[in-house]
């Protein structure tokens, strides 16, 4: 019997999400049938792997709105809708699951958002040619591997909040993505805040924490 | 003659600062100089050492509000109000300095703030003590070394955007704040965000991008 | 021929155990072989994988209780009963099996203990509805992955032994345990010890070694 | 004004501590002032630096037994005398003022203790000569860098609790003490456990924690 | 007496140059008489510390041509002129006693160049006015340091050979120049070339190589 | 639809390549098909799974020249001839693969190229025995796993840029192929420059640029 | 056609061996052809894969003496008998397929030799217990994992040389085996030299290196 | 009282030698005045430092044989001579003082040895001149910071044993000299052996114990 933190929502304005990634087959199917049983509320799962999703009873999947490329699942449908626009930035198509992880964890909280891809600044043009697209949004995640350079340049080109998503993408020194958190954490480009490696999920949580700001009075 | 960002105000919300710490005395005291002569808006200088303090010429000092503690100085006042209103939650005294140079960023940007210091978890009931004030602020800065485990407790118990700056505060394998950094970016609690170690600046201007969503329409 | 250490128990007040993970399958076959015909006294062996269990013969098989989720299994049975009491808190279900290698050690140990899952700091309202259980136990066993911020909350809350066991649970910088391992020494509760990543195994060996001193004349 | 935690006592059975080290001179003299007017119960100060020290009132330094080996100060005497007796075991004359933080520690915690010096097992029979002495403790705190093999030959001798305190002394791979650590964390003995590199303050506050177990009905 | 290799001039096209800082002002006041009684040929010393220019004899300074803000001094001169001009393009004031180092070296080795400062990605405009001027050169030494951002988008804007030269600027995670260096070797721009960190003298014996290709028929 | 960077050709001097490693067989077949429609210019891909190609359909894969050693593939065939010659100088067998990538990618760019494999400097008469042939290169590539001596014996013995690419060849200290890196990085020979581990497309890429400076007036 | 380096056993008094374990199976196979035909000699092959073995031709494995342990094989059987006699001591049976390769390589090179296991210093006895024998040895060879304390201990015990092997057994701090590296290169014994993680080849042929002073005059 | 290891000669062959570095001025007078006490054998003190030795009485120094460049300090002359011949070769002038101790130790201990500098690999044809003298030697201890190449061409040139001494010399990745250390641990010459980085001491103490083997009868 699993201890869940059913007044999340209430305390931090989010609900508690089920991070699979970490658990085994077993627990997680003990975890969603619990949570199924327990609310109709609506409920994230995040890394939920192949071997994971296939062993849930249909009492659960029936409820279930799953995604592979993210490896999200949401129970229950997603929460209501709330103000304010969020862009999601990522540089290359490798770091494209990490930003659908983000994406979706919008979609679960009732954010719009824009998702704009293949911008690296090997290439700045297509950066230059989204920028007004990205100027748009009340809130910027810009998810990028290896030197993470778009982090930097898109702090320098927006007033929005950046948070930066540091992906594992890469091989030899950028493999595992400390490279990429490294050079965001040192960004040049004053006020960007940076999430975990791969965390597509806590960025998009941190926005949502940044929303509640919208329209309240000064 | 040094190449000044003067359209970064415009640009992305808040001037250009001056990080002293890596420069010799003489660039400080030139670019000090120069911004002088160029401009009478608000200027902020950060890691500003005491032999580059006494190298600036009376026409800078005279137009400077520095504090020793932050190691802050500013040039030409502060910038106008703005709305919302920021908690500095540091855990330790020693922590106080870099707390302080978030608290005199936030004062330099025109943004009101508190300043609650000594609230580490080893003794939980000193932060529970707190908490109302803490959970009244728009956006939380949590300054934290060693475990950095203040950043979870908090991020479990406030609904604002929490954004942590780990210290290098510590011996062993806190000293250089790593592990504070680590901690932080692991943290259990759902979307906060991470500045570079030591960086209040950067977490205060952070909390600008963000109270910059105050007031706006969804 | 391996070379046993049978007098570990005398010397140390604990028998010599196997550590399964780091030998070969035909390695612990014949050492678990040599084990049974050597001794009837009771013997545990540790991360015992699943080919390495199918591999053993039903000579050791009959006098093995074994236990998947710790990947313990006890030869012979278990110690005779001890004084005293230990709590062995874990933060998150992903810590599971960690938490239960402890508990198993504990039990083959003739050890009382309870076992409190579910009580990470990100909700800490979940820890605090266990505390009185947890200041009952003579011992705390606390594991935790990730930023492992349960070991400074706990050690600031209770005044028993407090044995740290980091996990490996997490992913990006939390990945391996070394920042869970970190934050546990570098913790700002005072007293708190720690062990080998993924050690439950170890820690409740410490506490059989500490609860040698109940009922001792000061 | 510092916000201390004067119930820690109760809480967890020892007195806040003024870890010095990371403090300015004007924050060390602040607190130790305030302390001295806020109570007359012992108060511990460690890594007490000699330009602190010398900042100190007379107020103050008239109530402070200082020693400049361990870098320990003790406000208000010592606390009253606890049942047990503790062994510090060091390897070498470079980690004696570890060893002293230790026994500093445990003589204000009012816990009489035996320092033994210089059985680093490069001559394993300087640590035979003193095994028997060692072997009457109630428990073992090891001190040791660079390899810190005592470490694991400790913990294969004797049956108490040990405590590794790696130290920070060597140079190359051992400089900093991680080697130390990771050498004590992996060690071949089972159930030692380990604090902070150079942390004999808290493996005495480890030992104050275990000695609370005499006495007691299991 | 040192054994100089007088030869690799013809060997590799560039004299042996004096490492200084790795020196004892013993060792490098021996080396520079040594050499200044030895040859009439141009000769470099680098990482000059100023204890070691004040140890120096006047038969030595009378010949040298010393420069403190890049820690160079030339003895007899500089080499011929070479064909060719490189941009040496550096993101901060921060990063330029290193471009400092890399001009003096092309200066001793006869090449002409052009130093631009201040050209960081964060105030992306200041790099685009300097554009054409840099894309005129036919070589590019790209100096950066913290998150090198500088590297990966000159990078994707010239097709000349850019080699990387990280700096150690920086604090918290930047400091000591590895996430820069990761950054540049992690670089989305394909073809860019990375020496060792603060390595502006390497740059510039990179950039001598490369300038012996032109006029060179195909 | 991806964003390809068609204009990469004119702006500097190389098309865009695909690197397969970090995408996913659908990612990579999408963008390969989506290439094969958009262009009939030569284009590269690397790194390019097995499982990868057998999935591309053949209206891709008639147009494909592929290499199993290297992992590349040329879409179109190859660019036109380019000027210059290169030395590959590979030090084992077990470079090979790496050698093969930046031989396979000289081919594509239109580049003559020698591949010069097992001249490790263990045996120093397999290099001599080669170096006019390395000498007579107008670019040098050094391949190196291990303890990558290799690159600084070959950067004392010829004048050409020496581009240094360090595999994650070997085992223990060397397996991942940082101390390749960082002992290239550190190399005591001049002027020599380094690319990430196992990146032979970029070293390359880097000779690319640089032949672009043949036959040009100084 | 692979370079070999048959003069090697005239240069360094040992033939080149044949590292399989970094060599595809495509490229060992044809090494291994390549040998036979070339040489009736004696050869080491290490690190040989199950399915590298498998794909020898019996042309080969005709003259091939493999053991699975340590993954070696000779190919035309063994060197003549040298003078001299190692002692190859293992900490737990973890450590012996390494410990095996130590000793397949010295039977290889006709030396004699005693493996002696589970003498680890958990229980100090096992290795008093098999002392002398170690003594007669004229050189020590110490395979050890995790903390590798007994490296540091036969190095205070004996006069031989003793040549360390850290291995990679463990989990947590250990693991990888740098743990027992550096904890080896830190010795508090004086006099310990020490050979890459896993290299048991590596000490075997120091070992031969070292034997070859045997009955020279001094 | 300090306890010395008195019977360290009778049982590894070399006596205690001081380890001044990681000790204070009084612990190193207090240990220097009792082995004047002591004992009229020879004994090391190495890592003296200058402070250290002003503190020493004369009843110590009148007996003290001091060398500043190796910091090492001979007490009651040297032993005996023994059999055989060292060569110490250093890769360069910043090398010095490292190979200094090497030598300084030979000496203490009775070894004739040769002293040969500024052979680094970048000017191969420096070490080449000396390679008969070199070849002569029955031991070769090879001293290199930065990427120790040196160390690899040594081991691939002779038979007789080489130990390797990693230097901290160096900047960027080198300075530490982990680099050098994890460069000769990788090292591609097989049977190299290592000790800790700056260790000349321990070399020599290494060569001094294969010395032990000449003259034996096999």
């Amino acid at each position: 019997m699993h201890q869940h933190d059913h007044e999340r929502l209430a305390r931090v304005g989010m609900p508690e999400a089920v991070l699979c990634g970490t658990k085994s087959i077993e627990q997680v199917r003990a975890i969603a049938i619990e949570l199924a049983e327990a609310t109709t509320e609506p409920r994230l799962l995040t890394r939920l792997g192949d071997e994971q999703l296939a062993a849930l009873p249909t009492s659960v999947t029936d409820r279930l709105d799953d995604d592979r490329l993210s490896k999200t699942a949401m129970l229950n449908g997603v929460q209501p809708a709330r103000p304010g626009r969020v862009a999601v930035v990522a540089a290359g198509t490798s770091d494209a699951s990490v930003a659908a992880e983000a994406s979706r964890t919008l979609q679960f909280s009732g954010v719009r958002h824009d998702l704009i891809v293949d911008v690296g600044v090997a290439g700045l043009w297509r950066l230059e040619a989204r920028l007004d697209e990205i100027r748009a949004a009340d809130i910027v995640i810009a998810v990028a591997g290896m030197d993470a350079a778009l982090v930097s340049v898109l702090g320098g080109l927006v007033a929005a909040p950046v948070v930066a998503v540091p992906t594992s993408v890469g091989y030899g020194v950028a493999a595992g993505g400390t490279t990429a958190l490294n050079s965001a954490l040192a960004s040049c480009a004053q006020g960007v805040t940076v999430v975990n490696i791969d965390n597509g999920f806590g960025a998009a949580c941190a926005a949502v924490r940044m929303l509640s700001l919208m329209g309240r009075a000064g």
